[in-house]
């Protein structure tokens, strides 16, 4: 089959998408590790990293490609420059899905702290920015990309409050310090997750409208 | 006077130089600021991240336009899709300059925890691997980028040793709890910086020999 700009364009959009729906099971897997105490789950949320970072480096080596190719203009363009960036948060997404994993290793030696009840809410709110944002990309809906934008105040609130929850956890009692860091850790990662997803939309928008939202969106 | 490819592309050069230049200085800064307790150094390092914005879409702009303008090829090509790549990790080096710097912050109200010693030792090996990632483009020397990638796993190493330094002292005081978080909140950014220092470098091997040395550098 002759390749075409239009062909190579759509087998970059497959890609980012396959990308897109490993890091989104990634997130799923580690958060189903964390409730259910699974290690082997969290193990298997390591060993998908390789497969990301093998994917991020096909996909950047494809926009390349594609630049030297067909040199293209406007609405292509500002696509595969925005499937770059989008690539590279992607890729973090999955290092941060490999960070909950690894704290959820460690959180599985010791007993439990307490039951879960914001932290099963804000994987789900960044779960939901993730998927929201890659939504817009496929459908060039600027209009949604914007309403990821706006739900990252509402992680930063919800991480702020579980920060100060623990805190107090380790300040009364200096044997729950360590569990409780990894829960800081989890949450911590969980808040940069959501600055991705945030990354992503901005780059929806750039991509679709060509005009630049960073930094005034928020 | 005439606009051409090799005048659009140092004009790009210089202006990733300048960006280098301001998140140096404010890692800098930040650093002053947390050892000699002073709060409106901080504040200042916290003032600079509007510039670094600013620049950084600027940046993105000028690599957009060049790409539609002369369809560059091969290395001219090569350096354009770093540059775009780099201004992104600059701009998160100085994000994590005014997460330090908002920590001196809150740090700067309470007595000190303790001498710093290792925190110093952090912030010199980051800021070189920072400055000579940014040499290693200038001069296009690749193997002075993969040295810069070699002493990740020295940050690494020092990381979890002050972190588990930090650890001990939460759990022997409650008392240090807050301040210890905001030290380890700031090793942590430290560490980031590392591996986005990493990141440049390994764009800077990509861009001189055209080779994708991720994910197996480190």
């Amino acid at each position: 089959m002759e390749r075409t700009l239009d062909r190579d364009l759509d087998e970059i959009r497959q890609s980012l998408l396959r990308m897109g729906g490993l890091v989104e099971a990634m997130l799923d897997q580690a958060e189903k590790s964390l409730m259910e105490r699974d290690a082997d789950l969290a193990k298997h949320v390591i060993k998908s990293d390789p497969e990301v970072d093998r994917i991020e480096m096909d996909l950047d080596e494809m926009c390349y490609s594609v630049l030297a190719r067909y040199q293209p203009a406007a609405v292509d363009l500002r696509f595969v420059a925005a499937v770059i960036k989008i690539n590279n948060d992607l890729e973090r997404v999955g290092d941060s899905a490999v960070n909950i994993a690894q704290a959820v290793l460690a959180l599985s030696e010791e007993p439990p702290l307490k039951p879960y009840i914001d932290l099963p809410r804000l994987f789900e709110i960044v779960r939901g920015m993730v998927r929201d944002s890659l939504d817009s990309l496929v459908r060039q809906k600027p209009s949604q990309a914007l309403d990821v934008c706006d739900r990252d105040d509402q992680v930063d609130g919800l991480y702020k409050q579980i920060f100060r929850e623990l805190l107090t956890y380790m300040i009364e009692d200096p044997k729950v310090v360590t569990r409780a860091l990894h829960l800081l850790l989890i949450s911590r990662n969980l808040e940069r997750v959501a600055d991705h997803a945030t990354n992503i939309a901005e780059d929806v928008i750039y991509y679709v409208e060509g005009r630049d939202v960073r930094h005034s969106a928020k």
